[in-house]
Order: C-alpha cells, then structure tokens, then sequence
C-alpha cells in the first residue's frame, strides 16, 4: 500500500490541476490544495472544481488556511513551520487529518509530540520545483522515518523509476508535484507510481 | 461619538506598530492587523504584541486570515472581496464581528444583506497608500451611508483637518492607516482627530 497524494504547484491554472487531478483520481489518495499566493475566493473556487471532478471532499487538504478548509468541510490541513501551529489547530478544529511539513528529524519528532497525524518530508530528490536546494536523499528519509512513529510521506523529485527507494525507507507513501501534473499522459503515469511502488 | 479604527499598513515592523498601536489605545476602538502578506506565524505574533501593549482581544480586529482570528480570539475579522464570504464566516465562526471593505454602494447593500456588521468604505481622499487610484470622495461616501442600515467606516486620506467632512455625511466612524502610524507624535495625533470630529 502506497499513501499517494498529489499536490498543486501554485502555478498551473486552477481549471487544470482540477481535471488532472479528476483524471488520476482512481490511484490517488490525497490531494492538496497548495497555492499560497491565491486569494481564499480562489481557493475556495478549486475546492469546488475538485468536487466537480467528484473528488470527495474526504480527499481534499487544503495548505496553511485552515478557515477555508473549515467552511468547505475538507478532509484535512497541511501546516507548514510559518502556519498556525498543530495544537491550536487540533484544539480549534479538531475534524482535520493534519500533516505537517517538516525538513529534518527535529521537526519531525516535534511535529509527532504536537499531534500531527503525519509528517511531509522532503524534498528527497533533485527537483524543478527547488531547484538550486540540496535534496535530503533517502538517507535522511529513513532517519526520519526510524526516528518518529507517525506515518511519513515523501515530497521532491519522485519519478516511478526512484519510488521504490522511498519504500525501502519504510515511509508510508509519496506526495508528487510536476510528476503527474507536467506528464504526458497523468492517468498512465499514476499508474505507472503505483506499479514502481511493488516492484 | 466617532468610531476609530486603526489599521496596520502592511510595511511597518510590527513591533513598531504594537507601540503605536498601545499608545494610542485610549482614542482608539479597533486595531486591525491586516498584514496580506504576512505568515499566519507573522500574525499572530502581531496579535501577541498587541495583547502585551495591554490591547484587549476585544478591541482587535485580523483581516482576511479567519483562523487567526478565531484561534487567538479576537473581536472581529475585516473581509475583502478576495475573502472568504460573509454567510460562511457567520455560519462557521459565530462569535466575530465581521466588517466588510466596499467600493461602491452596490458592494455596501450586498454586504449588509449578507449580514456584515458594518463596512468599510473608501478611499475617501487622495493618500499615500493608494496612489494613482481616483478618490471616491466625501459624496460617494454619503451614498454609501443613505443606501444602507448598518454603520459605515470611512478610510483613506482622512486627516484633523477633513474628519469633520466624513462626519457630515452620517458615517459612523474612520479608519486611520498613515495618519497615525507616519504622525510625529501619534498619541497627540490620535487627540487631534478626535477634536476634528467635533468641531
């Protein structure tokens, strides 16, 4: 079993992600709302195109703003170091999953004590969307998954052809940006994750 | 009775703002943080000053970030037309006062439909903080008031010197951004609009 979750990249039209996102539905688990730059109408407008593209509200995670993903009934939140923090949104708002974005073991330990559900990690590889930042590699992913009892999901340069090492690492599933939103075909290429997951 | 509003300027370091901001407290009714492009983090951090500047919660108003508002328990939070909508912040957060900021008497009688509290309108001169924009002038302010029951708060380039021109048209109260936080002496300044209401 590989937690998949798919993430916006801030950048695409909104329109867009919500067809891809649509399409790849059947082998995603998760998908994220991640556009800091937008206004909450325009959040709360992907929101509903996701629903449109009959993604379920119990699938949608909604970064930082968690008013919006309060007023929309969405699954969960993803808090980044800069959002609210993890128990006053579990103590304000105790319906969400919350994730919470760490980058190293500290954060990660941190993130468990205050209560998140699970920890994003990364980025692991080399990516277009950080680029000139050194990845962590999955050796600083195991150290992160051996050190906290959470699940941890991976985040940064996952291709189908590296999947399997974020596996072996023992984290729960992977979170992708551009590797399904700028591929050719993001239907096949959700497969194609899955199938890199059991190989 | 004139209501008095001051609003953060989303430049000033905001420990700078807290200060003035407790200085002129005793003329003061509302303090806004309305800091767009600030991190939750940022935010709150502002609030806290305030609280220590002896600002009671009740007194303070976060514009657009309702979480905020929410989890640091503040009065009131100020909406724009990018923001989440007055009937959902109503249904889901029950406890704010909820401001809405408008631009034309349409947006004014659509907001108190909605059930906004009160709104805020402007800018009613030329000012620093919106240059290149016409100014809507003190006429269309008193549109404003006419066409709609609930209190209307006047912003932008409002000075000792014009309040009492703001006054006449029936608004409520002001909004002070730079007229406070650029003034010599902010707490005498703070004085100077209140005797300018009343002359």
């Amino acid at each position: 079993m590989m937690e998949f979750h798919l993430v916006s990249n801030g950048r695409m039209h909104l329109n867009e992600f919500s067809k891809i996102a649509g399409r790849v539905a059947p082998y995603v688990d998760f998908i994220h709302i991640r556009e800091k730059h937008r206004s909450a109408q325009d959040i709360t407008s992907a929101i509903n195109k996701l629903k449109e593209e009959s993604i379920p509200s119990e699938n949608i995670i909604v970064n930082d703003r968690v008013d919006i993903a309060s007023v929309e009934g969405v699954r969960g939140v993803q808090l980044a170091y800069h959002s609210i923090g993890i128990k006053e949104v579990r103590k304000h708002f105790p319906q969400f999953r919350i994730g919470k974005s760490v980058h190293s073991v500290m954060e990660a330990q941190e993130a468990e004590t205050d209560g998140a559900d699970y920890v994003l990690f990364g980025h692991i590889f080399s990516s277009n969307s950080k680029p000139g930042l050194m990845p962590k590699g999955v050796e600083a992913l195991k150290d992160v998954v051996d050190a906290t009892s959470i699940p941890v999901i991976a985040i940064g340069g996952i291709t189908p052809q590296n999947v399997h090492e974020i596996r072996r690492t023992g984290a729960k599933g992977i979170a992708v940006m551009s590797g399904l939103l700028d591929a050719h075909d993001p239907y096949q290429m959700a497969q194609e994750y899955k199938k890199g997951w059991v190989i």
